[in-house]
């Protein structure tokens, strides 16, 4: 970047009008975004979905290959992904960073700018802001607030017998560019001249670096008049997101293998980095791709949405979690998921 | 401590289940709370405020001298303080923590038993959590979710000519506070054996690590039937939130040097640490009182209320905003109040 602005010149509460200026509020239900001790929103009959996410740098994003534009993106989508999984709309959304004075207010720039474009193509508004100083690294807290109709908010816990387990999209992309960027970061980090050389790998970078909420998804299930019985999103690994479904339904399932969704970029970098394709796609994590369960009755239905696989069902509590091969074996599903706390 | 868990015998998931397991929800417009992609909130008729606030080890607490439980007490108590300041009612917090590998299991818990605590007396449910690693120290974010009655959210920006401008409490205690737990905190350093000495100081203490929240001045207000024209909490300190204000407001405004209330002990430890005590009162911030004005006409009814000063009056904008001293003199109010940024 060409220019440097030290935060100092600012201040605090003019760094927050500096990055939060000329907001408009786009929202019926946004009645007072950034600028008193709260926002005040108005919902009215509609039931209020909130949702937090706290991320460090070095644990959850690495500053040397995401730029802050792609992380300001990716921190507010994430969150609107949880809303979605509840099936409801995100509406606003607040944003506080806590900024060491590595951070120049060109680079708060960039991230805002990220930010900002996730609000405007979700159709959210920024209520608001909050700043202050770090002695370590970059720490973005958001919290969503969302919409949902009484009636048709889904949780959980409503996975049934015989239910079909669906899945968006295809699984283990962000993780495999993830794997990626880190193995480019260590060659570069021995090599002065070298120039990483994504192409073809496109697909990979974009899920872990601007992954984008499945609002279609929503919508289409919503057309199809179909409401699931369960969803989350997909954050931590397939497994792990399968295993908090069952376990909060008192169900078990059986997933098939061969209807596992996976792009064919990740297939080659699993074959490339001679990792297992299966475990990558059941345990990655961050694919923001939503798994839910519908009755049995809406199989056809569901079949015709696009972007949507089902892959298998609901079982007895009793009969577990399992993965069938396919060669016809079983493997338990455990929680493998990404677990920043190991 | 005398026994040391480590967190990775729990894991993430096993850690938040740990730390929210027996949370009974109590008000009716929490839906639901841990343990899904987001809490479902029912607000109805009344409008949705929301405040959030991320905390920093070694920006915003000293845990040298913080214990964990006051921190946990104080962290809830600070956001529930913005949503009174809008005349609202705390109704929901989430709570998302980033823990380096120096903390134990029984530290979380203690930070928890704070958190609880703090909801406990306020009526407040915990609806949300999240944790996960930290590379250096603690890092703690709150979101408060409350209620307002449309029509009676009172904001920052509708001070008018003429208005008194009153404030809660007293002023300055939490800052001679943090500035005692500062010096013992150096004296301790160069001496072994040294115990500090916080007797007749209690006060200070209390208001620097376990502050309350104005719950009671709200209830009164509207006992004695006072709307207030405008209000924020003070946390950076009077002379900003005057500021604040009045610029929202396009006025200006006169206060009292004789009118600002002052605890005596807050008094007797300026007069140690050879500080002004004016400036400490008007720029040392973490009060958490509440600012407001009043109409004029409301003079009688607001100086009845326990606990409530008036310190002086709105006037138009081009007068300015001045502290007019016991001699008479004018002095221009400016923020130099904490200010983590600087």
């Amino acid at each position: 970047m060409s220019t440097r602005t030290e935060i100092a010149t600012l201040g605090e509460f003019g760094l927050i009008r500096h990055l939060t200026q000329n907001i408009a509020l786009k929202n019926a239900s946004s009645v007072k975004g950034v600028g008193d001790d709260a926002a005040v929103l108005d919902y009215k009959d509609k039931q209020v979905l909130v949702t937090t996410d706290l991320l460090l740098e070095g644990v959850h994003f690495d500053l040397t290959y995401v730029p802050l534009k792609h992380l300001g993106y990716k921190s507010a989508v994430v969150n609107f992904s949880d809303i979605y999984a509840m099936n409801g709309q995100p509406k606003q959304i607040t944003v506080s960073l806590g900024i060491s004075k590595r951070f120049s207010i060109e680079d708060l720039e960039e991230l805002y700018e990220g930010i900002r474009l996730a609000c405007e193509v979700y159709g959210v508004d920024l209520v608001g802001g909050d700043t202050s100083a770090s002695l370590t690294g970059l720490s973005i807290s958001v919290t969503c607030i969302g919409e949902g109709e009484k009636g048709r908010i889904v949780y959980r816990n409503g996975a049934k017998e015989t239910d079909l387990v669906c899945v968006s999209g295809d699984l283990g992309a962000a993780y495999m560019g993830l794997q990626l960027l880190e193995r480019e970061k260590q060659v570069f980090n021995g090599e002065k001249d070298f120039v990483p050389d994504f192409s073809g790998k496109e697909y990979l970078l974009e899920r872990q670096l601007k992954p984008e909420a499945r609002k279609d998804i929503i919508q289409m299930l919503r057309d199809a008049d179909i409401l699931p019985t369960s969803m989350m999103d997909v954050s931590d690994g397939l497994s792990s997101e399968l295993l908090h479904i069952t376990q909060q339904s008192h169900a078990g399932c059986r997933i098939y293998e061969e209807r596992i969704p996976i792009d064919y970029q990740t297939a080659v970098m699993a074959e490339q980095f001679n990792m297992n394709l299966v475990t990558a796609a059941l345990n990655g994590g961050e694919d923001y791709e939503l798994l839910f369960t519908v009755p049995l009755t809406d199989h056809e239905k569901v079949e015709q949405i696009k972007g949507v696989k089902v892959i298998g069902h609901i079982t007895k509590p009793e009969l577990g979690c399992y993965l069938v091969g396919r060669d016809g074996g079983e493997v338990e599903l455990k929680a493998q998921g990404w677990n920043s706390l190991r």
